[in-house]
């Protein structure tokens, strides 16, 4: 039995201790986004810095100058085992709309699903569910060998749900610390519960937020109706005009980079015969909303959007009041594809509004994000070894995937240290992610363990 | 010393207990938009119904299919003295924001002010204080000769700030019990302070909300951003097509039946001399906001016009959530003028908007008023009376001006009771009416009740 197979042993005997930690975890509500978690941010952070510590890691939370970064090393066995960074984060969204769930989302609940049971929490698969994959894994190897199969530094922060605009300037500041081999990173996803992937492109993200002043006060609708600037109607004729009927962004240079599907891509994708029809019907919807030119996986994948994340103004309770707002104010947000510059779609976003409301209209910014899509190289053997792991792991190979999603690390470990990355993860596409009642698949989890355990055994050659 | 003469002196004589009146009846938050208020609405329809039973009213609160209505009578002196109809009402805008008030909204303050002191409080001009006047100068008449000098019926009703939905039922049900010469209303505004003002014409108003649902779930904007339909996107879009660039409202129809400015009222209202930069100014705005091709005074009397006055959907806390929102919504209200079919408008609105979102779209509407625009006529004695009644008053004649506001019930009364109206009023262009702060001059109060003296005088000949 190679000692890999002892560890995978200890994996299942120790299922019930891994997932007890994980909810654990869960029960705090470390919602990067609102001030008043600030101190449930730093609980989360010294709970698993508490968890890394016991098995050998010199285990450190680090000031940011927004929510803390666990920062935590271990020196593996020596010898030439590669010395491999584990990131990932510790922050989850916010709960709301909380009437919405099932149970409550920082109480964590087993719940039976069609897969067996199912974890329902906020963060319960993004991140902490993912994160605490690697760490089950480190616990099993330690228990078996006394150490970690290589050398190990683990960076979990505490701001990626907001866009880690504080991470950079840590991992700047940390650059000689931070130096490994391979990043490694659990916040993606399979392509179904019984087929591995490998994530080999992520949509980068600018996220802003606009608010329009107009008059110095509120204002009677009769009196001024016809007269005053109306700053809700001005905001949504402006932020109506972000894509015009084919779905395409409107922003000037928006999709100057954005580069076509090579053939081979297109036609890997094709053959992995997404239905995007049974997707959306799953949420009610019969007809997808995006480039009419492109295909599914196309649009989620490697093509650019724009949403409206969020959009206030006047009155929003019961009945009626004949008002004429003074203010309004929205959450825009662009996924971004490799080959964009995030700054240039921010500067362009705030040009477009300005040419787009009239000249009353005051505009002021907030930028919560700003980061590029990016490619992951997959040419290297760290992705190799990963695909092997998954491959024994589920007996079937890996496939290779876009993700839509934003990730801002990978771009900058890859700037600041120059660190490739392999995006294993394990979630699934009805996770609920971002949403009420999201959950992990407790099958994912145990075998997204299993995976982690063997990578490291691979890669130490165990 | 004429009767009215005595009366007016007696008005002056109990200014303060008239002002301490007004004031009680200010404490009490009657804002019938909002639930929370209903009982609070019911007090001040008894706190009114009081005052008018102190000098020989026989008055009632009778209740509706939503807030109650007083109604009140006074027999007069018999003889041929006209039966006159006060109407008015004792709700009251919503006071949010609240922060933006200097003073708490239903904690009435007097402060002083360029045209001396004035009484801040929600509700303070709109319609209480209006009200108030009238009640004041019944009081001065009855304290003076033990009656009125006319027939009057006082009818106040708890639901005019929400379009009086309950309010033409009750009218209906009680036609034989309204009956009278001449409906008087204080619910109109002065051109200004030294300028009294005869209102001809008011706007009506559709008022609806409109709710849109995509997803059956609040969906991450990476995983779904290009696939899933995002009803914030899909709302701002169709809203913002409600006006094109010269400000012309796009629904099919809408301007069917809007007439034109005879050239004699277009002279009359050029020969105001509204400086409507002027007022912009004053509410920090430098252009007019409305149909390009049309005069100030033409846009809020007697155009039509649409104003969103409220919008929500998604996120709106602190920084940012990368949602995509399951639903969103807004409060849209067309002003309108003479000629225009409310029903047709709102029916018009619905088609527009099921014409302008996505399949996926699912849309529901909401119907909180819908009211005609109107001429009120002014070739009647009545009119006259009170064009005399306030040039003595004032010492210069009333002007005759339009509204842009709407008063429901002027159209209930010309159709159901076949009764004209006299729209006096005393509020200025800057009371605040409907946003924090409202206020009315306590002199435009004073000269107000002596003009409803005197105009009471006049139609009995005394």
């Amino acid at each position: 039995m190679s000692t890999t197979e002892k560890v995978l042993a200890r994996i299942d005997a120790d299922a019930a201790d891994s997932l007890a930690r994980w909810m654990d975890w869960l029960r705090i509500p470390s919602v990067s986004a609102q001030p008043a978690h600030a101190a449930d941010c730093r609980r989360a952070a010294e709970f698993v810095a508490g968890q890394l510590a016991e098995i050998g890691f010199t285990a450190e939370v680090r000031d940011t100058a927004g929510h803390p970064c666990v920062l935590a090393h271990h020196p593996g066995p020596g010898g030439d085992a590669p010395h491999l960074l584990y990131y990932g984060h510790y922050d989850v969204q916010p709960a709301e709309p909380v009437e919405l769930w099932t149970h409550p989302p920082f109480e964590p609940t087993v719940v039976e699903g069609p897969h067996g049971p199912r974890v329902v929490a906020r963060g319960a698969v993004d991140d902490k569910g993912q994160v605490a994959m690697w760490l089950a894994a480190f616990r099993a190897w330690h228990a078996e060998t006394g150490t970690l199969p290589c050398r190990v530094t683990a960076l979990i922060e505490g701001e990626e749900e907001i866009s880690s605009l504080n991470f950079k300037p840590f991992v700047v500041a940390h650059r000689e610390e931070l130096k490994a081999d391979i990043a490694v990173i659990s916040d993606t996803g399979m392509w179904d519960i019984d087929t591995p992937a490998l994530s080999t492109s992520l949509r980068g993200i600018v996220y802003m937020q606009v608010d329009l002043k107009a008059a110095n006060r509120d204002l009677h609708s009769g009196i001024y109706g016809g007269s005053a600037l109306n700053p809700i109607n001005a905001l949504a004729t402006a932020l109506g005009r972000l894509k015009d009927g084919n779905g395409r962004v409107q922003l000037p240079g928006f999709y100057d980079g954005v580069r076509d599907l090579s053939p081979e891509q297109a036609a890997s994708w094709t053959a992995l015969g997404f239905d995007e029809k049974r997707v959306l019907a799953g949420l009610g919807l019969s007809e997808p909303y995006g480039e009419t030119d492109r295909t599914a996986l196309e649009r989620v994948w490697s093509r650019p959007t724009c949403d409206i994340n969020g959009i206030w103004g006047g009155y929003q309770g019961p009945g009626s009041k004949t008002v004429i707002a003074s203010e309004a104010g929205a959450k825009v947000s662009f996924r971004l594809v490799p080959g964009q510059d995030p700054e240039r779609v921010a500067e362009s976003f705030k040009a477009f509004m300005r040419a787009n409301v009239p000249a009353d209209a005051q505009l002021s910014f907030q930028t919560f994000g700003c980061g590029a899509g990016i490619e992951i190289p997959t040419d290297n053997r760290f992705v190799t070894a990963a695909a092997a792991a998954l491959q024994e792991e589920y007996g079937k190979p890996a496939v290779m995937i876009g993700c839509g999603g934003s990730i801002p690390v990978v771009e900058t470990l890859q700037q600041e240290l120059g660190l490739a990355t392999v995006l294993m993860g394990f979630g699934l596409e009805d996770d609920q992610v971002h949403s009420p009642n999201e959950k992990f698949e407790v099958k994912c989890f145990h075998k997204g363990t299993r995976s982690h355990a063997r990578l490291l055994g691979k890669l130490a050659g165990r």
